[in-house]
């Protein structure tokens, strides 16, 4: 039974909810150090945690000889120094969405752990809730038929942190925090091997007093021509708003992960409690979240990490998928500038997929454009003369 | 008490929601001609609903003397001639979605009206639905704040006649077909004298034989800065999806017209019956409305658009309406061949609209980007210097 | 085209829904006269819907020589003489629920009815919302195999008219108030034909102070096997609570009437407005109706009253329904008394009902107890050998 | 860092998902040896798993030197005396549920548990799903205020194993099965010191070929005034049916574990595999459970019982509550020969809990019996004269 010490750095909400996962049920691994920049914030990090050293030095903290992972939980600006550091030290690097602020950024950093040799893991816990785990378990084994479109939305009133709010060190908006979760949940869907081809980008500050976009939507057309589509808001009211909808030849699949999982509540005090990330109320109609953190994904993901480390292998997102994120991302900031579709340009490892099969069933000569049931029990079939191209309907 | 003598013009599915609408209940309205291009599927729907003349010639439905209404339930290209014979006979006409196949054709057809000076409604079902109008009530009541997000969806697995699905007479595919409504939604949440700017749209043929399109995405740009998207699909597998978002600076608004609406069976047998209109299987779990008619706005639109004419008044969707969705529906097309943004080219009659102001809270020499409830209780501020742009935040 | 013209006697909330409903869409029908104890309510009434005539005087309003059907929408104590009044005066009569406060009262109503030979109908809308009239098709049909448990269930914070909490007015609390709906909901479900046969009752008064129960639960047996059960409550939080539930041998059927039917709001203002019957908050998460008057079943319920009338037949609901209810309701409060299970006291009519049929499959001389489908596919039986009563499985 | 060797006694479904708990995630717990009755379910299990030991031999696997947890997932007829082998071995044990078949079999486990002066744990994993831990935190910070009723559900088409079906095994039929389950969890809701007093049952054996009961309802009367209800069944259509609500003086909850849980699935096709436990159908509309292990408690109890161990504390659930769930069974059954409520007839140890209060504020001599909203944003109130019992309304 192999265990893991770990080099937590950074104490903001993100840190708070890995270090509850790693130390939560009967887990075996823990956090040995934590880093943070300023000495008060380390230290009630790890007094919050039971973790035995705080230091406010991040080459102390990678370097400490207990620790064998290093987990980033940076701001995005600091991604880069962190993993270099920590591949440098010959540690395994697990790091925080997204990868990068940019593919440049991401693919330096994909090349510093290649060139390390060391593990490497890109921390994107959206992948791997158990609905979405389960769903793309059915997909893959054709459930829904072929992938026409996914979309998946998350929205909420905006970050808890001030850095997120200060484009150069974030990078962006809403994009390059929510949507990098959307563009590697779509891709999970429509197939990794499948390649994002171009992308085309809305994004706008409607509400906050801020200049990154609070508001963007974007359309990413893969290889096979399935759709992705993202929405993403920090004006969203209500709550987390994360849904995901699968749309195949076959069949469709729709997630939701926050508001709406089968636990209501209503509450006609102000209760003084915390209902869950992101609830903007605490009376009324409430949607709490039976186990956050295992409904985030956190759990699955950690236990993804530490296994492939242990077995030798990739875990599911790797640092090429935060890259391929980062190069989408970019596309769509350039889609916003171009005012149209931008490809997305990207040092594509995968192979080529294949076009979406249209149905091309015949029937006495004639394309079988429709079949459908009528309430009467009988059968109505559209066809189409191949010659001619004119439609009609025959009821069977 | 009024009442209205009606020519249906056409037999086909839509025809008969209309006509059950107009007989149901205690209504004092009913169709006293039906026209058909075949004598067979007249006398079959006279029957069907107890309507004293059917016949084959389309004037002498229009020109009964029992008839004071024109309902135009024809398939998209026979939309003009029909509108053109009602106006000359000088009846009130009522003409189905959408208007025209064009904006061009559309104008036609409201300038036609116009000149005649007959009452003329536009038959937008979907903007009458008993969620729409409570809804809509609602946003105009201010409990959403300003409208930033409407996201209108409406997918199926295709229609049930012939000339849908054939691109000359319909006009196109589903856009035509579905985008319609989604426009004339949006254009209600958002505000109809709210101009909407341009467009961007993605569409494909991914699954059926077909020249037109059977997948497509939208957004339109209105002059307030809101946002307005629409996914119209042929393709969509588990019955009919019709849901529409509102996303405003101060509530969100989630419809379920089909699929969710509190009605909820599992049977294990297959029934023989009909379940509800594009339900794919009839065991199962399946999701029945409970009245159809009502739920798809059919009682409230021809109450509006009655109680309209009898109080001299214009109904609240009208030929111009109409017309503008066509505008927008053109746009989308040439968004289409142009890869990028399109200008919505309109010839628009309403005001300005400003746009969506954002927030300006001050505290202490510092603009207030945010304000959050931690789970402790305490409030959580996220602050901008006015001159460095520098983020920062503050517990209090 | 017939038309009625109407006495509507009261004009509390539920004479203004009624108002509201004969007044709506394109209705043909209409109140004439309306009757209050009290000269400015009635006054009041008569302008809020446009009523030629209020009047103080019940005689006056039932001979009114325009009035041709007598609504009662009375406290329930003076429902009898209203129905004799109107009855005497050969008029036809719809009372609303409950009939009468025991069957005593119920029964003379009836008789008085059959002797005067009026139309008598029972206004129990909720046995008429779409819903609910679309699933007892289903089960009719045979969608759901025979009826095994019908659950019914009404709860909100109590009503809004004193009356209602004064017992001897009333008849009793939430039972009365409540219970008289689930009753003949569950009726419809297992078959009116279907005798009920015992009644198993709790009761208490938990919250408000008052001597009528504000909580009950009742288990009625019926002849078939079937078990239909109620829950009623004046204490729930959250707005009004409004679900029924079938299972039977081949499936099942959830209906929700009002707190989740695909309409969901988040505001974060405090609005001024109305959001629903009975609605606790206005803001926060609501869940708002449609259409209220549909979605209660008010106008499909005047629809077969008058309907009925031309045609000459029963309405679906008639005074005899409303005399069984009281019935169950009677035995109810016995069953309280008797801390156990109470006979039905009633002067049934309708014919003797089968029990419910036992599966009795046979393989190879074993009984076959269940067939379940493994996760790989194959088939599990569980078999019970007849002779020794030994159950033993089986994979195939 | 401590963990624990498991001895598992039985291979059914049961005891596979006490296996996957127990190694699933990062857990560092492992089940060592596992116990069958016949040798090649126990060799199957054991290679499924990866167990070093399997036996046929009960004493074996509780004495195997590797082994500190005995862990009881037998049919209930074979609890008392395994439990009993375990606390002679002076090994913790951890028994499924029920505990025993009567009160007096949990009653001599108890007794022996503590004679030994061993750990034991009840495993009632539903007690400890997410939701239901998250939620009874809610309810005694207050949220919800006094709890008035609890209705717990459990209903599918039937357990897996022979012997469920055989009433002498089991005990009795759905009520044993699922009805422990139910009377538990309402006890965590309406709080553990509250005494359950009295009982009222009704069971019937309405569609399976068995002796036992197949459906049964039963109301749980506890010191406080709250109500308990809870409705078995192994009839239920359409999957697994578990769902729990919590009516308070100030809140209600409403939970659903299985069916609709945001997870939503559409399948045109007939899938292979596996949906969920106790999924009906593998195609249409599916409503699968992101990660079942979780959902159900299983992996929340293993840690409370190991954590609890390890502290020298008692866990959550204990052999005591599992004596008390027997005795409420014990009451349910003598209830329906009695055909009327029955004692609960117990070895309480619990203190007494008060009667829940009702409201009493006063305005102006006068009881108020309810205040409410007007839809024009007044306030009615509801007034008892305290002298005459008469109620008057007033708005204000």
């Amino acid at each position: 039974m192999k265990s893991h010490r770990i080099a937590m750095l950074g104490t903001g909400l993100i840190a708070d909810f890995y270090t509850m996962t790693l130390h939560g049920q009967r887990s075996r691994d823990a956090v040995s150090v934590v880093y943070s920049r300023t000495k008060e914030r380390g230290d009630a990090f790890a007094r919050r945690w039971g973790i035995a050293h705080a230091t406010t030095s991040i080459d102390e903290a990678i370097r400490h000889p207990d620790v064998d992972v290093v987990v980033v939980a940076l701001p995005n600006h600091l991604h880069e120094e962190a993993v270099a550091a920590a591949a440098r030290a010959g540690k395994a690097v697990l790091c925080t969405k997204p990868l990068g602020r940019t593919a440049a950024e991401a693919k330096r950093m994909l090349d510093e752990v290649k060139r390390a040799g060391v593990f490497a893991g890109y921390l994107e816990d959206l992948c791997y809730t158990p609905k979405t785990l389960k769903s793309i378990e059915s997909v893959r084994a054709g459930e829904v038929g072929d992938v026409l479109w996914v979309r998946s939305r998350e929205a909420h009133p905006g970050p808890h942190s001030a850095w997120f709010w200060d484009e150069k060190q974030a990078g962006g908006g809403c994009i390059v925090d929510l949507g990098c979760h959307c563009i590697e949940i779509i891709r999970n869907f429509v197939g990794k091997g499948n390649r994002p081809v171009e992308v085309l980008c809305w994004k706008d500050t409607l509400v906050h007093p801020i200049t990154a976009e609070d508001n963007a939507i974007a359309l990413i057309r893969f290889e096979s021509g399935a759709m992705g589509q993202f929405e993403v808001s920090w004006t969203f009211r209500g709550g987390m708003d994360l849904r995901d909808e699968v749309a195949g030849t076959r069949g469709t699949i729709w997630l939701n992960h926050f508001l709406r999982t089968g636990f209501e509540m209503f509450t006609a005090r102000a209760a003084d409690g915390y209902v869950a990330e992101k609830a903007e109320t605490s009376s009324g109609w409430l949607f709490p979240v039976g186990d956050e953190v295992a409904a985030l994904g956190y759990i699955d993901m950690f236990t993804d990490m530490f296994n492939a480390m242990e077995a030798g292998r990739e875990p599911r997102e790797t640092f090429r998928d935060g890259y391929i994120v980062n190069a989408v991302m970019d596309a769509c900031f350039r889609s916003v500038e171009a005012h149209g579709w931008a490809k997305v340009e990207l040092d594509w490892r995968g192979a080529a997929t294949p076009r979406i099969a249209r149905a091309s069933e015949m029937l006495d000569g004639q394309i079988v454009v429709k079949r459908e049931l009528l309430p009467d029990g009988r059968e109505k079939l559209i066809l189409k003369d191949p010659a001619t191209g004119v439609c009609s309907d025959r009821v069977a």
